[in-house]
């Protein structure tokens, strides 16, 4: 039988586990809603039920796996396993030893990375970043996160690198949900639009996009609503994301006059959904601000879709 | 007798060349001013005459050294050893052989680096980050040039990597001598200010710091005309300051939330003149942005001063 790794992608709204073998073939997998009340056991334990129902997809026990990764949000130690001050899962504030937790229960050496990190990972060892050695991830969905892989290593600095989301477009521009002001996430992340289009509406702009949620039930903004608006040809919608794009460009291009990697890949929700329609300006807004503009990096849309995160989180034990 | 490397640091206004030996030992140097007129040629052959100098002081012949590094500006190609696009340079729009050429004409083996590179890894070898095995190099002068080292290698990603000057602290914001709006650069860069300097003048605000400039003989402002200002107490001088110092830790803290260095060292002609006064200032802006704000890398200033860079070309020959 092939050697089989398990990979756990923790998000916000859900988690997502896989089996994968040694080429990144997926063998089985299952997703699960992430508890949004509790404590960290809480959570974890939901990741081990999901983690064994992939496991019974594929054919294999959790404790037959050559290792489990995790990649998970917050402040995730590759060293020790913890986690830390994952603040959109509940009870999460403070410390919790994750890897430990995991490999106890599920009987196989686990490991833990950054989320966005393991994702980049994957899209440059088996999807969009393949032909390139040097690869800026940029993650665009309810925040906008980021990965390095840099002479092909990954590059976590003192464990936070990457943090695009935060590189700054605006000296005092709009809060971010950070608590700063003026970073790419302020106006690029789907949190901080539907935040942005509340305060415009309030103040007599015209929307269609809450309504449009509504109907499809949904209390918080999705991409598939941002999507919508537009279709409906609401100018509000269109505003957001045009600034949104900008900002986006704009960060990547100061990150690449940085860098200077080969390529940048462009996944997350917004960015998945969004490709098509808004590829060739994000693509002019980042050359409008590269200090080298007629050498760009390649720029690519993400390959690996949803099953990105946990299919890099296996990769943890193939660096 | 010892091995001994030479090393020439080509500056807009000056050709600083070393003699040191594989510790790192000055046992020689020479500066000239770099021609203002004529061709790539005639600079080169400015810089043989000052290594020449330097070689003699060290009582060694150029064709004995091990080899000679040279820290240029523009686009220095470290395979080939051209240098292109070196536009603070008479005539050297296009691409000059400038290794192979003088490598001809000094009988040693040459090899050529970005000047803010080499100088960066000049302060990590030998100057302020030597404890340290991840570095930003933040260069402060006319314009603003930054290096980087991570994991102990430079990495230079294409060739192009380390443009500080050219993050984006405001989108849309003032025209940089680049072209582009609202980098770095165009804030903090002394030439930069310069030009805003004189556009306040003309709209009103009133300034000394050009009588003060012109009494010393300078028709461009220097680091020490912008300190003498200050001392007299020119508001547009500090007004300007705060400015650059802003956009200066703006910009730095964006590219600590990408890369998460231990360190970062600041160096530069303005750099040097302003630490005492700047550098809790800076420490604060670079703060305000930081992402991970409860782990700041170490700030430190460039220990080696005038000659970090021409010391750093000689590393090339020992990395």
């Amino acid at each position: 039988m092939a050697t089989l790794r398990g990979g756990i992608d923790l998000g916000g709204t859900k988690i997502q586990t896989t089996i994968v073998d040694r080429k990144g073939e997926v063998e089985g997998e299952a997703r699960v809603p992430t508890p949004t009340e509790g404590a960290p056991e809480d959570v974890a334990r939901a990741m081990a039920a999901a983690l064994r129902k992939a496991a019974a997809a594929a054919g294999v026990e959790p404790g037959e796996l050559e290792g489990i990764g995790v990649g998970s949000p917050g402040d995730a130690d590759e060293r020790t396993g913890a986690v830390s001050a994952a603040r959109n899962l509940p009870g999460w504030e403070g410390s919790f030893p994750l890897g430990e937790w995991l490999g106890r229960e599920l009987g196989a050496p686990v490991r833990v990375g950054n989320d966005v990190q393991v994702a980049t990972e994957a899209e440059f060892r088996l999807g969009a970043a393949k032909p390139y050695d040097s690869l800026l991830g940029v993650f665009w969905g309810t925040g906008v996160g980021g990965g390095l892989v840099l002479d092909r290593n990954p590059w976590i600095g003192r464990g936070a690198a990457g943090e695009i989301g935060h590189v700054v477009v605006e000296r005092d521009g709009a809060p971010c949900t950070c608590g700063r002001l003026g970073c790419m996430e302020a106006y690029a992340g789907r949190a901080a639009m539907e935040i942005e289009a509340r305060r415009r509406l309030e103040v007599g702009e015209e929307t269609k996009i809450f309504e449009l949620a509504k109907k499809k039930g949904h209390d918080r903004l999705k991409s598939g609503d941002w999507e919508r608006a537009l279709e409906h040809g609401d100018g509000l919608a269109e505003r957001l994301l045009d600034r949104a794009v900008g900002a986006l460009g704009t960060g990547i291009a100061s990150a690449c006059n940085i860098l200077d990697p080969e390529a940048v890949v462009i996944g997350g929700g917004m960015g998945l959904r969004f490709a098509d329609r808004y590829m060739e300006g994000l693509r002019a807004e980042i050359l409008e601000h590269l200090f080298v503009s007629d050498r760009p990096p390649a720029i690519e849309v993400a390959e690996l879709g949803d099953l990105g995160g946990a299919i890099g989180a296996t990769l943890l034990f193939g660096r």
